[in-house]
């Protein structure tokens, strides 16, 4: 019975990632989602990143969803909902759908997705809940037609009309740039254990600073408004435990990008650091 | 194969809220649900509810639970867990099953599902697990009865007694009023927003003031013990973006309720409110 | 059909308990999880155990995974990964894998779900990702290795060399003593209503005291570098709605082990209790 065996190992993979909290609308969202689909394999990829930051929410879909098998991939955090800014969909190179507002957040996971293949706007309303409130359209609008897609009940095409993907709002990338013998970035992320994720690769390190495994580094991070300049001095290591409990290292993260962590303490609470602040790597 | 097809398509829903947190005690019920029912679409609705917290439980399900496909759908939010107070199913006119507690959780989720077709107690020990303690019929009741039912494994009528609905416990009912040119009523949900949900729809408001389109609107909370009273002047908007950011709206909600928030801020911290303060909506 | 309907009742169950928190690396494990085994039915335990925390990770698996199917079990509390700890999978009597760090978290669990019938290292670099970072294990290493045997592609003895269960690292399992008419022992949990969970049965604090059901009891806490001796006197009872709304309890939890609570209150919060304090019981 090999069509059955197929069918059951192709049960379509949804995931989402809002900031819509704990306290039920996810569940609206799953329930429409799961009255049109009703065998998908729904993967919550996150739902408390800090209300409104689709910066935040970006950071983390381009780093999870390339873990994912090939799916629709809803990505709702909509401080612009009810208001002219589109709805979309994007196609990837990989065969993924990103379904969510037009503001940022969906371009740099397509990117790591084999590329932006196709946009759309999801102006049909065919696909839509009979019903789409101004205030939910994670429930009545990117959940339905999600799931119309993910069952196979649409095609692509179907969702509505045809964007160019230079069309799209894009966030600024933060990027690690080499200068004078330091590594200049930024803090892009700060995760829940209070590591802090920067731009740049352990490629861009080394030629900033050569190989400074047996050298001691200092990272700086800028002031802004409400805090002065930040100085830390450590050490490149290949892992947490290659620091004493309670020190900090300099390490390239799972994602591929460089961070700062104390093994088995929270950096970012220590030193008072949050995203957006800029860094500079130097040999000490 | 439609058979087959039919099956995989009705993998049956059963729907978790409760006030367990999210330290394991719910895992330990959907062991039990999947232990008797391998198949089942679970989804968590919320788990973060203020612990006993029956109001908020309540409205959450009744929010959400009309979104679900017809399902097997549990809440336990259960301060009185061991002592006379009934453990019921209650079976909707849409053709779900609600089970939980006696305590006002599930009834008004119930009402908006097609109203109450029947109610039983369920003191049919044969579908509870073999050993029921006295703290946690969450897992050793609850969920097994809920599983027993999603699986087909025994009919709405096995799980015990009948009870007439007119003896179910009942909480409250926050209602709108309309008295000399003012909406009265009352805050009955903050969510994670900290957007203000309170009792009354579009429709009331209307007929209490008029068409508010055009002119300032006044939200006044009624003074409790802890709080003096608090005067918000804004405006009736049709979503969040329709105000600047950080400004005030009156708008309607996503379940058709009437709300105050602030666009991409959090209007419940900024005023000091939590559920249960009175509500007095004038023209400005 | 019956070879259908016996495929679909067997789902492989996942279950997953790690520190990782809600922002994203637990559905990088899942994506993982799917990639090999789409049909899997994950089940979260818990994520937001307190960071580093074995302990409390070992004590929640064991309470909750008796409830579970047979079935794979992720735990993943890993200060040293990177380090030279082992990765190791233990089979238990009733026939579920235990994947995870070797650390002491997986024990407490398997000795309760039929004891160790095997273990092994995980050193089959062939069931792992093709690209193992030192930072993430559980997505790089136990995902797919639980994910391989979920699906069947790999009997346990493939994933890599013997270990003798003698040679696990073990946690001290605090006991509880009777000494001199009182029961000597110790916080081993703090749920999240915050009961007090204490190491040690309804029987042996019927040895210590004779029957204290009709009785006061006193608890003593002993102090510690930051806190002094807390005393609280109360009663044995069956369950939280046989003391007042407010008053504390002691009670035998659904693990059957000895607890005080406060019913309808957080009885960890006012007396300032957390794991680890020396707990003594007698007669009041």
């Amino acid at each position: 019975m090999p069509t059955y065996h197929a069918r059951v190992n192709e049960r379509p993979i949804i995931s989402m990632l809002t900031d819509f909290g704990l306290d039920g609308a996810v569940a609206a969202c799953k329930g429409v989602i799961l009255s049109i689909c009703r065998d998908a394999q729904i993967v919550d990829v996150a739902h408390t990143i800090p209300k409104y930051s689709i910066r935040d929410g970006a950071w983390i879909m381009r780093a999870v969803l390339p873990y994912q098998p090939v799916g629709t991939h809803l990505g709702v955090v909509d401080p612009g909902v009810g208001t002219r800014r589109r709805a979309i969909g994007i196609q990837t190179g990989r065969g993924d759908v990103l379904i969510g507002p037009d503001n940022g957040l969906l371009p740099p996971a397509a990117e790591v997705l084999g590329g932006i293949r196709a946009v759309r706007i999801l102006d049909n309303r065919d696909l839509w809940l009979l019903v789409a409130t101004s205030t939910f359209h994670g429930r009545d609008i990117f959940s339905p037609v999600a799931a119309h897609l993910a069952a196979g009940d649409a095609p692509f095409e179907a969702v509505g009309t045809q964007l160019r993907p230079d069309d799209l709002v894009r966030l600024d990338e933060p990027q690690a740039v080499i200068r004078e013998g330091a590594l200049e970035t930024e803090v892009i992320y700060v995760d829940s254990f209070g590591n802090i994720r920067l731009a740049g690769s352990r490629e861009a390190l080394f030629e900033a600073l050569g190989d400074p495994a047996e050298r001691s580094v200092t990272v700086e991070f800028g002031g802004n408004g409400a805090h002065g300049p930040v100085r830390e001095e450590t050490g490149f290591r290949p892992t947490f435990g290659a620091a004493r409990a309670g020190q900090s290292l300099l390490y390239v993260d799972s994602s591929g990008n460089l961070a700062l962590a104390d093994n088995q303490g929270n950096a970012a609470a220590r030193l008072g650091i949050s995203p957006g602040r800029s860094v500079r790597i130097t040999l000490a």
